[in-house]
């Protein structure tokens, strides 16, 4: 077994007052509990939730000083007493998903996510935008020696989620699943997970130039909604037999394109709902609901079994995210820009710099 | 096999024109098509739906002149040559569903009442409110002998609906189901429903005489949004763990039950919509929807399957149907009690008198 | 609205008695019934199955004189009076369930495959070996006009039949299955369909030219029995996590790879058993059923939807079998081939020679 | 919150050597690891898998000296730092599954059972035979203080038992199931949880008595083995439509039984295997598994979550097991029984005497 020097101080992004901004300084390493490992961090992606979180924007308040992110692949330096599953040495993720209780009857069910006492990374505990990060060791995602940790990192939250909406769809290879928002960074990663699952892709969102994308990653079809004079027909239009998509996958939910969702679906099919903008509502009308037996549905990130499935996916090449790496001194900057929404793609921060 | 007189004129109730009045009057008995069956009906329950026909309520046109009614429980006193699987002499149902392709996609996975050319009685075809009415041998409700002719009638819409919500739910046997609306027609069905299906059930409704009847019915626990202080939380606190219930049935959507549901459900759970009052919409907070992975689903009448599998809970005695019987001729009187809302149960005409 | 030309005589293959031979003969063309239509077969594929109908190998009784086939391909050029949802000149196919009641318990819940009513194509009515053949119209298959009639005559039977086992076995895109003989014409089959559904593959076969093909078809790991030196280690080794495949497709039941399969497949695994040899019987140890709570059952072949799923994975160019035509006449000699066991692939015949 | 005595020195049941005998004496009392609780012990039911354990009988090697007992119901006295969600005077249970990794891809996915970690209560760790037992705390039953802690205690392993195998059945209310061996001690427990669930009993088992008993328990119908001169014939008689039940649940599974439930299991129905004779196999035909698309399944105890549903329906007074009190001191007395095949119900030890 290989043994690491752990050193006892380490460079941090510390957002130390609500609103930010995040400060680059040393602090200390902790130390992992007894049912915990101790993760060297070497890169970890950004995503918009870290934002949300540095500013304040959600009702559910966070620790502070608070170290952001979520999305952190690194490896194992060190492990608690209780720690049998992993080793020293192995790759492993930091998730949304920190830790949970195992205990409740949403854990029991395998539906950690759900867990009242659930830990959350770069929120309620510190997460991986420093270079030594803790967690409970029956949470990491287990990372195959194989897979690059840069490239893997935006999987740990972005793939994770997609893959776990497509499951939620029920969506059954052959069928078809129209993505709303394909073009996206959720949205590319989707269509690459749905044409894997041997599904039907309908692309949807805004411009030629994301027309194109999502046909490069595996869409059949792809609906421009701003060029087209009638979306729901279009988009019925192109799910083969006419009758519309089986399943929706909405990454952004705003009230106008779920009222579309549950007009272009089948009947007996499901919108899945991601996207989770503050305050927004979504409203149906209940007759064509029920005469059209439709289901809608949230989903939220996926559980450990289905963060390793969504890896394993990545693993085998059915999957990638482009990405641009930056040292993690310069979050900053990356934040900037996805203020001023220029992001394409993802960020991913190099903790060695 | 008995032989049946067919007389060549039968007595029903017709409307003439949309807006009604219903007219008592004699008109010839139909032929069965090929693959069709003559149903002498005996009783035939009163629905609201068949006021919404009379008047043109609804955006779908009905059929004119319309004989309505779809709870009508008879003896087969003829078939067409192709029928082979029902008998002269046996009882048979006329449902809303009276006929569907067979060969759509949606009947070839058993969802006949989604199928696009779906024959409807008492809307698209003539019902139940004569004595003779024609539906397609493949879809009339198999009805054993020892089932009472009278009382069955409501368990062929009413009873079906309620039962395919339970089952759409998909809440297991020992698990919770919110029923709103538990004292009404439809409500007292499902409750008893509901606990042959081994739920726990929760009645909501307003009243404490409504009360007492969802208990005597198998309802363990009711909460009165008439008095109710905090029925969110009432409810949350009757299911046991506090959790919430596992589903919830809505009888009549309009808004604000509709909102309450997804709040006291619990997370992962499932609000299963079966009521469509005319122009209504949902609307539910999409944050919480994908955090708590809460489901909607909109729930229409059973297929054949459900059909017989709700009447079978009734042949053995576990589900019963409060219901008055008057003559077909008073079927005018029926509806003026409807309009005036003054209906308790269910009303089943004798087509005899 | 094209219309035919319908002769009185046409050419068929009719075994005039059990035991055989097939005599290439002149009879009547049938006329369709209300719910039926004549389909001008053009190709039919040649199963295993007509061969046993032929020499009466099964203990089910078959008409006779008969004229077998049911893997037939071609247009509809009539139609009976109760016909709507199916036109003169489509294109359609002949599967083995030719009929069935579309009202017994079963066919309500679209399992019409074990309708106890079922006509069986070429063994309880006419099937494909002819010009013209009569099928219920419910029951044919519709066929794209963009597929090559002859091309998709395999897939009406082998296609369909190892598409419902892997429907069957439950397993999801990512997850791994072991396809036992799938270096065979089922088996070749199975592989491209799993490939398609996003299943990691394990071929099982012998020898290395089956290998190279299953290789070529899409399978991740091959697993050769005749020269492996421990069979169930090796392919649970293929298995990624060494815990075994998720689910296994037993194209051929026999004792010894029924008994290896209960033993690789992962805990909680299913095998799914297609082949059906005469009078085989299947044999596992109770214990380790129990305690890794392995299912195992049966497929037989697909519903009307399954159907029409097998034929869009084919449509869409996923799945391809390789096939040799020949003409109607030469039924016999592919017969005589067929004993010897040297065919490899499927044999179609042309009815036009 | 209350504060316990724990004594250093309790009274246990002890296994000195494979073939026993067991051994009424004092031995430490245990100390709970940082994720452990401290169960002192009230009553414990004895099960045959303790004698078993005791005499060897099993491939799997026990620990030396063995403490026995997997359905222990006691009060926890002490717990580790890290437990947060169990409180020191809580009512708990000991079972079969002692603990397990949580961190497995069968752990996460809710089937701990299946666990290659899993600790096994009374085989591979000390049981409950003793007044002080350690268990993990995410896996100790939680057992409201309503239920009556004697009467409770074959729940934890004959309960659960029967409820999971019911549940894997996947049979619907309504739906019917026989289940053979129906009068025994785990069959008493599966007719009432089977009622409870809403399904139709068909109890099979031998002698006019166990009849009796069925039937007071719910069995709809009694089908006796020594007096049938057509079992197969008599249990599809008894399923209502003649068809045969939906699903069977075989206690006890030795090849004659096995066979027959294939025979009168329903087509598309289940066979589900609980019982485990040491070195018994099943053995059905091919054929017939295979065109009637039966599944043969193995079940093997509870998870977490089935444990506190099977605890719930006992508490709800829906299941009750009757059994007899004696001292721990008289373990020896009731094996004696259990190997002349003398016990009726279920033996509880009282371990204050």
């Amino acid at each position: 077994m290989t043994k690491f020097e752990i050193p006892t101080e380490q460079w941090a992004q510390v957002v130390e007052k609500s609103g930010g901004p995040v400060v680059y300084k040393k602090i200390p390493v902790p130390k992992p509990g007894p049912d915990e490992v101790l993760v060297n961090v070497k890169f970890s992606g950004v995503c918009h939730t870290d934002l949300h979180a540095m500013m304040g924007d959600w009702p559910l308040a966070t620790k502070m000083p608070l170290v952001g992110g979520h999305e952190g692949a690194g490896v194992v330096v060190a492990k608690g007493e209780l720690v049998r599953d992993i080793e020293i040495g192995d790759h492993a993720g930091i998730k949304w998903i920190n830790g949970t209780c195992l205990a409740c009857t949403f854990c029991m069910q395998a539906d950690e996510p759900l867990c009242p006492h659930a830990l959350l990374s770069g929120y309620t505990v510190d997460g991986s935008f420093q270079q030594y990060a803790v967690a409970k060791a029956a949470h990491v995602a287990r990372i195959p020696k194989e897979c690059d940790l840069a490239a893997v990192a935006p999987v740990l939250c972005a793939g994770i989620t997609v893959y776990k909406g497509l499951k939620e769809s029920g969506a059954r290879p052959g069928q078809t699943v129209a993505i709303v928002g394909a073009g996206g960074g959720l949205g590319s990663m989707a269509v690459q997970y749905a044409r894997a699952m041997g599904l039907h892709v309908i692309g949807i969102d805004g411009g030629a130039e994301k027309g194109d994308s999502c046909r490069a990653l595996g869409a059949g079809a792809y609906v421009d909604f701003t060029t087209s004079k009638d979306l729901v027909a279009e988009v019925k239009a192109a799910s083969g037999d006419g009758l519309g998509p089986h399943a929706v996958l909405l990454l952004a939910v705003s009230e106008k394109p779920f009222q579309q969702a549950t007009e272009y679906v089948r009947s007996r099919g499901i919108v899945v709902c991601i996207g989770m903008p503050a305050n927004a509502y979504f409203r149906a009308p209940v007759f064509d609901t029920v005469v059209r037996m439709i289901t809608i549905k949230g989903s939220y990130v996926g559980n450990r079994q289905d963060t390793q499935e969504a890896i394993d996916f990545f693993r085998r090449g059915l999957v990638k995210a482009p990405f641009k790496t930056v040292g993690l001194s310069e979050l900053k900057d990356v934040y900037h820009l996805m203020e001023e929404g220029k992001i394409v793609g993802r960020y991913v921060v190099d903790t060695s710099r």
